[in-house]
């Protein structure tokens, strides 16, 4: 992505040490994070200094790999074991966690008891896992660019951009090739209580590619529903089962049924990651309650009123039967279809 | 309504003063602001010192009651004529405003050329006004009471409370009327961005009250329909026309959606002040458009993305066919009926 004219991944790791665009702080500061041990960047993941399903995917791969190389020899299977299970337990909803994560511990163990290699093994798994994720958005945002008509009014919520992903982000992947392709595109951009990703970063990710784009309260969407002008929704996901129930950003489920109610296409996009093969439906997804905090204060300051608690649900999960499509780096498939066509 | 222990209407007239609860502060602060003159009440509807359709009805009623006071005699019509036009033209979807100002003005200019008694005239037309509003949101409050199943779980939007009217609220009476039958109800709190009537004010009245509530972002509802955790939603409104059209706070129009789509009741509560006879759908509603400042920052501190843009409609239109029945003090209509069944 491009961030003041220079081209970014939103993590990548060289010499040891995972770089990570800090994106608590953004658009405010931009600053680099720099992670030398794996239990540094699951507190990375937990504070949500990188966000994004796929993107935590590779953190998560990453760190994997990291907690390779620090595990001493004697106790190395039991070390990762446990390095695995810390990492999945942060973000229980994002199946690309788990699957990234994962990748790297069975690529990693089948070579014990031969420890260097293991652990050399366990660079290139994760290396292998973000440069796949990042090439597998890229393919997608060509596929779903074909269904952007020219002139698009299209809706996305919370930010499914460069930032969520390690390149070229899912919903936004498709909304710059659209733009790329000179479509003459315009994006009402959720700002996505209660942590703001829309308004912070997919408005960023936006300005920074020269993308029209306006921020809109996250019920103001059913306004413009209304008057007729949104011709398509786009987000991303945190996980698809095999029926093709999603679940994504809490508020998600809400703009897909105002498609549905409008006859607007509402599509989702995710590379392989997102896929979890053995979640049969949407009610079988663990959705992660974050703290009331997040919607009683900004920034410390108090917003709310102080004697009631807040209940915050950060995902929520939409049936398959509101979704038009499921744009994946292999195409774009009916979402009952998706799981099975993304896995051949 | 109770404040701490105490029994306050939203706003009264005594010596010649109009006191208003500032709702700017509310909930972080409780005071009590005075004024002396209309210019004074006209800057406190725009700056929304006083909201709530009902609330700036009465407001402005009193406010045209104290520009009659202090009319020029050489230009008393035409001192009250401009007064009616900045009044209105303050706020200009909530009809209660409009119908508040015309009816003090229409009362007080029949007088002329005798001002004194047009002048006292004018303080009399407010006063009933008010009264009125208080007496009619008690009664619907009652009426709507009989629609809350027991231990009904209720979903708001912004605040319909007794801050929104003179006294009790319309969606809030109604709330309060079924708590104090022993409903064991539970009310779900829309926070409603951007100026967080829900979690500041609703949730403030509902403690007050000691009603069981809890705060939700606007975009949690879907969340909580999906899981069959809500069964009814009740709002107020800010304009009722002809055809049983609503407009309110933004928002409003895809809890009105999810509400049909998950088979559930959307009520509507508001006094007669809130219907336009004028106006036949809701398309003929004129939306307020507000300042992006409300979505970009809070309380001075930047929250979005600089660079970009927000659009902000500060409401939205419900068409009658998402509307179960509307809660009058006459009695609980069918929307399309209820303009008719009021003006009787």
């Amino acid at each position: 992505m491009q961030i003041n004219g220079q081209d970014y991944r939103s993590l990548w790791f060289e010499d040891y040490k995972l770089y990570m665009i800090d994106q608590n702080i953004l658009p405010f500061g931009f600053e680099i994070k720099e992670y030398t041990d794996y239990t540094q960047v699951l507190s990375a993941i937990k504070d949500m200094t990188v966000r994004g399903a796929p993107a935590i995917g590779a953190a998560g791969a990453y760190a994997m790999a990291m907690a390779a190389q620090s595990a001493p020899d004697a106790k190395f299977r039991a070390y990762l074991r446990n390095a695995r299970k810390s990492l999945i337990s942060t973000r229980p909803t994002a199946v690309d966690l788990a699957i990234g994560v994962s990748y790297v511990y069975e690529s990693a163990i089948k070579f014990i008891p031969d420890l260097p290699h293991a652990r050399q093994v366990a660079l290139f798994a994760a290396h292998e896992f973000a440069n796949k994720s990042a090439a597998e958005c890229l393919s997608l945002g060509i596929f779903g660019a074909e269904l952007i008509p020219f002139g698009a009014r299209i809706l996305t919520h919370c930010n499914a951009g460069a930032l969520a992903t390690v390149d070229h982000g899912t919903a936004l992947s498709v909304i710059r090739q659209a733009h790329k392709q000179g479509k003459n595109i315009f994006v009402y951009v959720d700002e996505t209580r209660p942590r703001l990703q829309g308004s912070r970063l997919t408005a960023f990710e936006l300005e920074q590619e020269g993308i029209p784009h306006a921020i809109i309260t996250d019920s103001a969407a059913g306004f413009y529903f209304w008057k007729k002008e949104i011709d398509l929704v786009i987000t991303g996901a945190d996980r698809i089962c095999l029926n093709g129930d999603i679940a994504n950003k809490i508020g998600t489920y809400e703009k897909a049924v105002m498609a549905d109610v409008h006859g607007i296409p509402f599509y989702i996009a995710a590379p392989q990651s997102t896929f979890d093969f053995g979640c049969a439906k949407g009610e079988d997804i663990p959705i992660e309650i974050r703290s009331e905090r997040e919607i009683k204060e900004i920034s410390g300051a108090k917003i709310a009123n102080p004697g009631s608690s807040a209940l915050n649900p950060a995902f929520d999960v939409t049936p398959s039967r509101f979704i038009s499509g499921i744009i994946t780096p292999k195409g774009v498939f009916p979402a009952a279809e998706a799981a099975q066509k993304v896995q051949l």
